[in-house]
């Protein structure tokens, strides 16, 4: 809030647990078979979110992430989450 | 797909392109920012997505899955896609 400078990116993925149905995942694989591309085996679905966030240190970043993911941003009951943090801009 | 072996997952990120409005991506902003995460200057919602292939050349799988990406998981018109593979089972 107070910090300045160039801003974090995180960059995160929250994929279904693997033990949970993934029925959008099974019909994607579906479709994917009837194109032709019968070398898939298994696909699944989840949702990627990029936060870009007004702060430089990265130890806070990644506390506060962490909490918007458990929050929000994904459903611990039957989600898995993660995420990197990069520097905007840069890309690294 | 005669290929032996543990296969290769592609891992699959589409976003929108920077140009085109993503209104999921500013609900979830103005909802982090009513939850205390201010911080959060933009978000941006895109899909992630999981393909286990049954082969083991990457050179091939590469082809095949930018392929899938254009034909079916993204919509090259107002998408961005990229995708990264690795090796079944060892996660690298």
């Amino acid at each position: 809030m107070a910090a300045q400078g160039s801003g974090l990116i995180a960059r995160i993925v929250v994929t279904p647990r693997r033990d949970v149905l993934d029925p959008q995942g099974a019909a994607v694989q579906g479709a994917l078979a009837s194109l032709g591309f019968e070398e898939v085996s298994r696909v699944r679905i989840g949702r990627f979110m990029e936060v870009e966030l007004h702060t430089d240190d990265r130890v806070v970043a990644e506390q506060r992430v962490h909490k918007m993911c458990e929050q929000l941003l994904a459903n611990p009951v039957v989600e898995d989450f993660s995420f990197e943090l990069t520097t905007r801009g840069t890309g690294a």
